[in-house]
């Protein structure tokens, strides 16, 4: 096993007397905490901790503090841009076991749970109260994981991110204290709006150790629907047009010819091979009937074919479990690759041209990588499938990125719709941010004078 | 005319230089620049400069820094909590000459403006392309003071505040930089949310010059209504049961007895003097039906009487207009009268109880203090109407404001909604946010580290 330096395994030492066999550095286990399911390479921490409770977390970061020792809180590893890594060593507070669903105010439409819990425990546990939870990123994600990375998915585009739906939270400061940042109150005006400083921050601002998210009532109706198109010019169109006419859609997702392909094969499925889209429509009896009409008429209007619409809940569990498993399915495109996805966020109005550029640039760079997105949103993802050992293909593959971040920007877009900048995409904020980064990064040092937590995410210091 | 101490003194001369007549120390323009709408004691700056320019900001935030002289970013003065209070003196930066709309991206469904805009004038702007920016606060408030002051309003229930409704924004930080808080993509994962930091942030961390908003398609079909309820809680409940069926309402106000009789006499108008709730409905013909329909079987529950609804443009204005001229219509309660309007916010499920004790109180406390409320997001206002000669009434109101304050919170909520803190509230932020509002400290601290922009607001240093 590689062994911790000086400080660190200072501290160590002293949290293993503290936690017992609550404290591991058992290689096999550190590994596992220091890779998420990204192409970066994994960097695994000196120890990994796993705390039971607020007080706990205190002790662990007042320990990590006094001997210099960087704290990497973990969630289930479900990340995309590197954020686990421990790129300078350092202890991994794994919160699986703070997975307790704290309190359920039905009444209020809100929740407030412990950071492990993940989004289909929380489900899992609301099924009664007629409420569920929309964010889906697809993983079963923890609600800290989530809110740490700022996380959106598929229904953002009617429910908002992570951003929209974490109402306040709990969390515990790089000098031991813990704080909340809010009420239970739907909006206030009291102060600076330290909720949304630490949604997305990364760990890099504190650990956070409890979360109050928004609720919503079940809808009373909801269909899914499928349809193909000739284009994937022509399936952007009908989400720009769907958005633009106001149609309260609860998802629009764009799968193109090569992820359909990748689809069918992973999961045995007998879809068409082209351009389509995976829709949702939530509400009234009424209203979705409503919706499904306008979306159909659109969808008419740009060649739309076989649209299918369903509203069994084991038709729409199918149809949403093969979007979610896109990730995986490209995997088995390629025996031994391994799969890069990349996210990108642009105004609606360039998406179609964003994604037929980049369509391009895949085909010129002649590179396995289908495209998925939240198109609803403008967000898409390209998942570059690679060979790890080919240091070549791994080249164009970088370059690719490059060029899509590059594209995005000039769009007046964003290098990350929801994956996040973990150290993956730290090189990409100062073209993103200009000045602002300074200023995130006096943020970073007033609240982690240290960096301590989460060192080389978000911020490079 | 008061004379503005040292430094000041030397930054206004080199800005006079600099601004010719675009730069004044008239007193009666000064004292206009440091009384708001609220109750609280003016305190005028030493003087007013009218910038046109991003680049113009920069010189005078410059200046201004070197010679250790306060800046506070000025509106059209429509603030409730004195934000806009010279309490060190120092230079008003009036943004009203910078109100130029930008650009308008209808397909993208956003706008970027000048922080000088108001919202009339945005919707005036916008009124031949179909959209709609709906956050509506009641006064004609600027764009760039809604944005500072994380303001919200009547339909804040369907549309969200500002916090929801700013995509991102430019500002000048205190050290003379421009910065942008974002792109233009719906949502981005890329780095610490900044747009969100200066949201709410009242001109203490720079000033906003750009404003990036969301807007709306205006809705096919919209009508109001008005019902009146045996008692206050039975309109309460009306709202809770409302928001908690999932209605999408798009407005839901409260407005109690002592507040009809003012609307009744100021505006000359017959509605019965009984709890009343106010309500608006988006949407297609058909959902806005099922809304009204839905809406109106919940209200029979409760005692509701008269549900009135209207759908013509001019019965809706007039019906909003009554509602907006709440404060006004107050202070023609008593001749000489000043109203003292203050607000809170608690989670929906203790709303009608903390309406209840507060009415409880204004009625052994004596006062004249009408409550209105956005209700369907749990906020609600109480107006003090108060002859501001009278030390004994005017400590009644304020023993009267600490109970409100301290009930809410209580009940888990926040002491403002969105009027924000100002300098009457800097007071009430250690209840509310505990160890939290040492991280605001240092938020502040790091971006502003000499404490020169609109001090003594939210943060007292």
């Amino acid at each position: 096993m590689d062994s911790a330096v000086g400080g660190n395994q200072t501290a160590i030492d002293f949290l293993n007397q503290r936690f017992g066999d609550r404290l591991t550095t058992n290689q096999a286990i550190r590994d596992r905490h220091g890779t998420d399911e990204s192409y970066h390479a994994p960097k695994a921490p000196d120890a990994v901790v796993f705390p039971q409770t607020t007080e706990e977390i205190i002790e662990i970061v007042n320990v990590c503090r006094e001997h210099r020792t960087p704290i990497i809180p973990f969630g289930v590893g479900t990340s995309l841009e590197g954020h686990i890594a421990a790129l300078k060593g350092g202890v991994c507070i794994d919160l699986c076991q703070m997975n307790a669903v704290l309190s359920v105010n039905a009444e209020d439409l809100d929740v407030t749970v412990e950071p492990g819990v993940t989004r289909k425990q929380l489900n899992e546990h609301l099924r009664d109260t007629g409420l569920f939870f929309p964010i889906d990123p697809g993983a079963d994600a923890t609600i800290g994981g989530m809110t740490a990375t700022r996380a959106s998915g598929t229904n953002a585009v009617r429910y908002g991110t992570m951003r929209e739906n974490v109402l306040s939270l709990g969390a515990v400061t790089p000098d031991g204290r813990y704080i909340r940042t809010g009420k239970r109150a739907r909006k206030s005006s009291a102060g600076y709006d330290l909720t949304r400083l630490f949604v997305g921050s990364e760990g890099t601002l504190g650990v956070i150790v409890d979360v109050t998210l928004r609720l919503y009532g079940i809808p009373e109706t909801i269909y899914s629907a499928v349809c193909t198109y000739p284009t994937v010019d022509d399936a952007v169109n009908t989400t720009i047009t769907t958005i633009q006419s106001g149609v309260p859609i609860a998802r629009i997702e764009l799968v193109d010819e090569m992820q359909m392909r990748a689809l069918n094969k992973y999961s045995n499925l007998g879809y068409a091979e082209r351009p389509t889209l995976f829709f949702e429509f939530h509400g009234t009896k009424a209203g979705v009937a409503e919706q499904i009409e306008n979306v159909r008429a659109i969808s008419d209007d740009f060649g739309g074919a076989d649209f299918a619409s369903a509203s069994r809940p084991e038709d729409r569990s199918k149809l949403w479990q093969a979007r979610h498993d896109a990730h995986y399915a490209n995997m088995q495109l390629r025996p031994g690759a391994k799969a890069w996805p990349t996210d990108v966020c642009v105004p609606i109005s360039r998406l179609a041209e964003c994604i037929a550029e980049t369509r391009k640039d895949i085909e010129e760079t002649n590179l396995v990588a289908p495209i998925v997105g939240h198109v609803g949103d403008g967000n898409f993802h390209v998942d570059m499938v690679l060979d790890p050992g080919d240091a070549e293909e791994v080249g164009r593959a970088v370059a690719l990125n490059d060029r899509l971040v590059a594209r995005a920007l000039e769009m007046d877009g964003t290098c990350s719709g929801e994956h996040g900048v973990g150290h993956g995409k730290v090189d990409k904020l100062a073209a993103e941010h200009g000045d602002a980064l300074d200023v995130m990064r006096s943020v970073k040092q007033s609240i982690d004078p240290l960096n301590l937590m989460n060192p080389g995410k978000i911020i490079s210091l």
